[in-house]
């Protein structure tokens, strides 16, 4: 067995999630995810925490969302309760296909992803932490041999976290100090309020109200936004490709919006509920460990030199207290990649923060 | 696909455990199970029932118990919550190495069996049915090539269920009418009582308090049981290859014991605790679509011509009301079975009701 799952066990049951014992854990493994899951499984064991395993196939939801139709009920008891009682839930992804759910009717997608807003809840009031086991599917979605991929997916995810997050220290205390973001590069101009929020430096690990493994990201939920904004990294989302994506923005809102390839998934996205129109997450990527895109939005939005936005659901983490009842709510949470390298600038409040990728603190940057 | 996983999924969800509209279903998925697992999902979904599926990994468990080492935490939280709440329990079988826990010490599962006995029963108090996906791993336990291994599974599974439900009545009503079952052969003279007891005419389905697919025996929960038996057929349990088992019972508990393999096996079972000393099931195997042993208790203990008894946990199905806590309790529930093809005869209160497998309203019996 490769040695780097091992590791990549102890990051995910240590750094990451912080598992202890007696904590109650709930591991969703995806179906090629199984040796990952395995290793998981031993940590978790030798923390002395509880375990239970679900079984997320994403052939076995395709078929029984397809079968089921619309007209889900409202948070099923059961997996509402397991989820309310668990302290620790750990996604271990891994499936055989990304294209799986691409034919699962837009109604039925966004039905069943309503009828199941308060164990989605429930899941995020525990400590929760996402990764995925590089598999043969993830390295062809990112044209790269499997060989590769796995090189590619370590190097994001066998960091030195701790360095990270000191690094990452200094864009937060930009961010909580300012009040305005402001983007510019190509067909992009956006302005985003950040009064009143507090930036999370997401250093894969709860105790950073972090998420993601990998991850290397600071991030904020912006209000306010006016403006447009190109997202120029391809992604799939829902199984489909979705390219060059063009949003305008007018009082927090979109009110225009287009895309070169696939553009009804983006409408469908914008016409989930209210708060799918407006902006949950602004997102500033500074893992230097992932050094190409993949098409996959776990390592893509965390990828130096790029910045994301999400349309739909905010992170509570983003809201002080007094502040919480102001966070963007929605049953989806979207994010749209737009490459910073070249040709672009960010500011806060009116001070330039990155150009082409580099920033203020960083040897090269230019005023 | 093999059509059969299909009809296998439709007599699991609807002949089985009669799924429901708005059911709270957990699955349990072996990881070899997947093409079942995910036709189930689709059966699951068309009923309109809500499903949780969980990966009931042998690798991961084992994992999982030897790191954690016994002191265990009894029935964790997040575990009986789920089961507590679910209506039907589906457990789908089919692992990759039936001998994956025989490395796990005795004294661990022990403590991880006690210390679950809460979700067990939360489990057994919902509309719980279990099956297993014929895999390459059973088929290589069988002894079987794999194709040969699924038309024998298939033959055993895809039966007349309602036609074997009319037969096995009959069983039953010499049960339910008599109060004692002596068995007699090779090294066998058995005697138990039966009185207030009611045998279950086990078809398969939670409509019978049935709740294997196969099935196709008639059980009830024999006690005061006398006199020795013979168990010929061998059986792998626990990981283990345990063959010829002798018990001795005095006043309904074991006072001796030997076997030929694996005696350890059967000391451990017996030390677990009080109630696996004694009988908590005998059951007449009357599927006769099974016609060879293939070393799993699931299939062996239904196929025709064959009697088996359980050392441990009796069915709460078994016992009519006001007799309710006359039922052996147990952490284990452990079967072994005694061929009775040749040179035997079961007798219910003094008359014979079988003789060299062929019961006494067949062709052929004789008194």
């Amino acid at each position: 067995m490769d040695p780097r799952i091992e590791e990549h066990a102890e990051v995910l049951v240590d750094w990451s999630a912080r598992v202890d014992d007696s904590d109650d854990v709930v591991m969703r493994v995806g179906p090629d995810a199984h040796d990952l899951a395995v290793a998981v499984a031993e940590k978790v064991g030798e923390r002395g925490a509880n375990l239970v395993s679900t079984y997320a196939s994403g052939e076995l939801g395709r078929a029984y969302a397809l079968a089921h139709g619309e007209g889900f009920e409202e948070d099923p008891d059961h997996e509402l309760a397991l989820y309310e009682h668990a302290d620790v839930v750990l996604s271990v992804g891994g499936g055989r296909n990304t294209s799986e759910g691409s034919d699962v009717p837009a109604e039925i997608r966004r039905a069943q992803s309503k009828a199941r807003q308060g164990v989605r809840e429930a899941r995020m009031d525990a400590d929760w932490v996402s990764t995925v086991h590089p598999t043969r599917s993830l390295a062809q979605q990112a044209n790269m041999s499997y060989e590769e991929y796995r090189n590619f997916a370590y190097d994001a995810i066998l960091r030195d976290w701790e360095r990270l997050a000191d690094e990452m220290a200094n864009m937060k205390e930009i961010l909580d100090e300012g009040s305005e973001v402001r983007l510019v590069k190509e067909d992009t101009d956006l302005t985003m309020s950040i009064e009143n929020r507090t930036a999370v430096n997401s250093a894969a690990s709860v105790a950073y109200d972090s998420h993601n493994l990998p991850s290397g990201e600071v991030f904020t939920a912006p209000h306010a936004t006016e403006g447009e904004v190109f997202f120029d990294v391809p992604m799939t989302i829902r199984g489909e490709r979705v390219q060059d994506v063009h949003l305008a923005f007018e009082d927090g809102e979109v009110v225009d919006y287009g895309a070169g390839q696939n553009e009804q998934v983006v409408a469908e996205i914008l016409e989930t509920d209210e708060g799918s129109r407006r902006l949950g997450e602004l997102g500033i990527g500074m893992n230097r460990g992932i050094d190409q895109f993949t098409d996959s939005i776990l390592f893509d939005e965390k990828m130096g030199d790029t910045v994301h936005l999400a349309l739909g659901r905010a992170y509570e983490s983003n809201f002080p207290e007094g502040h919480e009842d102001e966070a963007n709510d929605s049953a989806v949470h979207v994010d749209m990649i737009t490459d910073v390298s070249e040709d672009s600038f960010m500011e806060v409040d009116g001070e330039v923060v990155q150009r082409n990728g580099t920033f203020r603190w960083e040897d090269g940057f230019e005023e």
